[in-house]
C-alpha cells in the first residue's frame, strides 16, 4: 500500500504521526499546498521515530483545488490509495484525481450540500456526499473503493451503529449520534478564554446550514438550526452537555446499509457555544459575502465570517492551553436481541493532555486521524474489502474495534471505546 | 441668536428641523463635513416650511475635528452659539473653537472617558467630562456659557432630577435614570430583524465602558460592565424591560449641582441585546484595533467593531420600518416634601410613528434634537442665564418643562412628560 496523504493541516498532520507507528504500508507521501507543512510533519516523525521511520515518508506539493494536479501526484508516486485530509471544499476534486490516477480513495468529509431553494428548513436540497454517491457507478465499474466519512463523526460513529445493528439490536428505533466534550482553553494568565477546538469557519457552516434528519417513511428532511435541543449525559467525567441537531455525514450514510427507524445526529455544542452562532448569525456575521468596510487605508471588502475566524484563536495552536476530552459516539434505542427495549451509547474518548503528549495533536483532531489509519490497515490486510462508493457502515465492524482496542504491545492501537448500557426496564 | 449647529447627521438634521418650527432665533447655519447632507436637512424645511422659513438657515462646509476651523466659521457667520451635534470624540475640539470664537457652546455628549490604568472595574480613571470641567476657569473668565449634556439623556433627565430636588422632594435616596423602549424594525417581508435605533460603534462603546456610580462618602466609582441588572417598567405600554448600569453622563453631571444618596443610570438594553454585546465581547468583536483578515484582494486590515458596524442595518435608514416608543426619564426615591418616603419617575415618552410622520426623523434621534431646542430658546429669552461650564441642572426646571408641555397653539412645543407616583406606603 503506497498512501498520497492530501493535506498536512492539524488532521493530515496528525493520521502521518499515527501511522508512523504501524507497519502495514510501504509509503505514505505527505503533500500539501504549502510544502513546508508537510516537511514540518516528517520532521516530527524522524524526531520522534528515527531515521529508519522517517525513511517510509516522502513529502510533496499538491493543488487540492485541481484533479489533473492531484491525479499526477497520485500516479508520480505509485499511490495504491489518497487519504483526502484537506477542507470538504476540495471533496469533488480529490475525489476525481484519485479515481484517475486508479487509486483508492478516503475522506473524512464527504462532498456539500444546498439548502433547499425555497424551503430550506424543511425540505433537502442537495444533500452531503450526494454528489460522491452520483458517480458510484464510475467506481464500480473502475473497480476501485472510495470509503467515505472514514474520520470520528462520521467513520467511527458509523462502525458503532454497524456493531449495534448486527450484535446487539433486533430492530433499531434511532441511531442518534451525540457528540460532547469539556474542553476548556486557558490564556497565559491562567484565565478560561473562548477558543473552538475545531475551524469556526467550519462549525458555522455546519451549525448554520439546515439540520438533516432522517424517518423511515418521510426520508431525509430538514429543519431550523439548533432544533430539538436535548441535555445528554456524555461519559467518563464529561457529565451533561446541550445538544442540538447539526448537518452531519451520518444522518445521510447510516440509512443507506442499516434499518432504523430514525438517525440524527447532535452536537454538544453547550448553551454558550450555540449563543454565540446563534448571535452570529443574528449579526449578518455568519455571512461570507463580503462587506465593503472602513480601513486606515479607505474602504475594503471583507468577508464577516472571516473577521471572526481571525478575531478568534487559531484553533492549531490551543492544544497546549486546553484540558479535557472529547467524546464521540452512538446513542442506539431499539429492541435488543432478546426482543425487550434496550438503549446503548457506544462511544470513544480522546483526552487532550494525552494526546498533546503522545502525538504533539490537540484532541479533536487526533481523534478524527485516528479512525482513517486504522481503516487503511483493515484495508491493507484485507480484513476489508470492497468496490464503489461506501461508507463506513458497509463493513464488518468487528475487526475494526477490535483492531482499535487490542494494546499496541499486541499490534492494536490500544484505543479502549466503551459501551453504557441504559437501566432496563 | 444666531445658531451655528455643528453636524447634519441623525441629531443635526432633526435639530434643524425642529427650530424651523420656532421663531426664537435670527439664523441658524447647519454645517457638516459633508455639506451636501446640511443642503439636505434645509432642502426638507423649505419643502415642508416654506422659503420664509428656510431663508433663516445657512449651511456650511465645517472639519469639527480642527477647532480653528470650527472657530472661522463661527466668526464668519457671527454666531453667537455654537451647536454641537457631532460625535462625542469631537467635543474637545467644537468645544475650544466655540470659546475662541466668543461663542456660548451647547452639546448633548460630553468629554470621553478613560479607563483606570490598572484597576477599571472598580476606579475611575478619566471620567466624561472630565477635560470640559477642567477649562471652567476659562469660559467664567470669558463671561461664556457652555452648557454641556443638553440631550434628552443627559439633559432632560439631568432637568427631571433638578425638578424633583426642587419640588417632590426633601431628601433624595437615588436619582436613577432609567431609559427602556419597546422598538421594533421590520425587514420588507415583516419580520421582526436585528437593527439597533442607535450606532452600534458608540453603543458598544457606552455599554462595554465601565459603568459609573455615584455613592455619597465614596464618590465616583465604577463596576463591571452590565452589573445590577434590574426589571424596570416602563410607562405608556412599553412595559418591563431588563436595565443595566451603563457609564453615562448624568452620574457625573447630577451629583455637581443635586444633593443624593446614590446616582445611577441604568440603560434598558433588554435580555437580547445584553446577550449580543456579551458575545461580541467574549469573541474580541468590540476591538477597535485592526486585525489582518483575508480578503479577494488579498490580506487586509480592518477592526472589528467597523465591520459589525457594516454588517448591520444603517440606523439613519430604518426609521420607516420601526414602530413603539422610546421613553427617557429619572426615577427618585426618597423622603417627600412632607418627609415621608416616596419614589416618583418623570418621564418622556417619544412614539416613532408620530416622529417620522412629523418630522421624517426616528424618534430616539428626535426625542435627543428636541431638548437643546428648547434650552436654546430659554437661553435665546433670558429664561436661563449663566457662564462657566453648567450642567442642565444649574438652571431652573420649571420654565423648560413649562415650555416643553404647553400646547404649540400657545407658544409651546407640546410635548406631555409625565410623573408617575408610586405607592405609598
Amino acid at each position: 500500500m503506497r498512501i498520497l496523504l492530501v493535506g498536512a493541516g492539524g488532521v493530515g498532520d496528525a493520521i502521518a504521526k499515527i501511522a508512523a507507528r504501524r507497519a502495514f504500508y510501504e509509503t505514505i507521501v505527505v503533500s500539501d499546498y504549502d510544502p513546508a507543512r508537510a516537511e514540518r510533519t516528517v520532521a516530527w516523525i524522524r524526531e520522534r521515530h528515527g531515521e529508519e521511520v522517517a525513511a517510509r515518508f516522502r513529502t510533496a506539493a499538491i493543488d487540492a483545488s485541481d484533479p489533473d494536479v492531484v491525479a499526477a501526484v497520485a500516479r508520480e508516486h505509485g499511490a495504491t490509495h489518497v487519504m483526502n485530509a484537506v477542507e470538504p471544499s476540495f471533496v469533488p476534486t480529490v475525489f476525481a484525481g484519485a479515481l484517475a490516477a486508479g487509486a483508492d480513495y478516503l475522506d473524512m468529509a464527504m462532498s456539500l450540500s444546498e439548502p433547499h431553494p425555497t424551503d430550506p428548513y424543511a425540505q433537502t436540497g442537495v444533500k452531503l456526499g450526494d454528489d460522491q454517491f452520483a458517480q458510484r457507478g464510475d467506481w464500480e465499474a473502475a473497480g476501485r473503493l472510495a470509503l467515505v466519512g472514514m474520520g470520528v463523526e462520521p467513520g467511527l460513529s458509523d462502525v458503532f451503529a454497524r456493531y449495534a445493528a448486527d450484535h446487539l439490536f433486533s430492530s433499531i428505533d434511532e441511531l442518534g449520534t451525540r457528540d460532547g466534550a469539556n474542553l476548556v482553553v486557558r490564556d497565559e494568565a491562567g484565565n478560561e478564554i473562548f477558543a473552538p477546538s475545531f475551524s469556526i469557519w467550519t462549525t458555522i457552516e455546519e451549525c448554520l446550514n439546515p439540520p438533516v434528519i432522517f424517518e423511515k417513511g418521510t426520508g431525509w428532511r430538514t429543519t431550523e438550526p439548533f432544533s430539538e435541543p436535548e441535555v445528554f449525559d456524555f461519559p467518563e467525567g464529561i457529565g451533561p452537555v446541550e445538544c442540538v441537531n447539526v448537518e452531519h455525514e451520518e444522518v445521510l450514510l447510516m440509512p443507506r446499509w442499516l434499518d432504523a427507524r430514525r438517525v440524527t445526529f447532535k452536537y454538544g455544542l453547550g448553551a454558550e457555544f450555540i449563543g454565540v452562532l446563534k448571535t452570529l448569525h443574528l449579526l449578518g456575521l455568519d455571512s461570507t459575502t463580503p462587506l465593503r468596510v472602513r480601513s486606515k487605508n479607505g474602504p475594503v471588502e471583507v468577508a464577516p465570517r472571516d473577521v471572526v475566524a481571525a478575531a478568534l484563536p487559531d484553533p492549531a495552536t490551543i492544544g497546549p492551553r486546553m484540558t479535557g476530552k472529547t467524546c464521540a459516539g452512538v446513542n442506539v434505542t431499539g429492541l435488543g436481541t432478546d426482543g425487550r427495549p434496550r438503549e446503548v451509547y457506544l462511544y470513544h474518548v480522546s483526552d487532550n493532555e494525552w494526546t498533546m503528549r503522545e502525538y504533539d495533536a490537540q484532541c479533536v483532531v487526533w481523534q478524527t486521524a485516528l479512525n482513517p489509519v486504522i481503516a487503511l490497515e483493515l484495508l491493507a490486510t484485507a480484513a476489508w474489502t470492497g468496490t464503489g462508493v461506501l461508507g463506513p457502515e458497509a463493513f464488518d465492524a468487528q475487526p475494526f474495534l477490535d483492531l482499535m482496542a487490542r494494546p499496541e504491545a499486541e499490534g492494536g492501537y490500544g484505543q479502549a471505546w466503551g459501551m453504557r448500557e441504559a437501566a432496563r426496564a
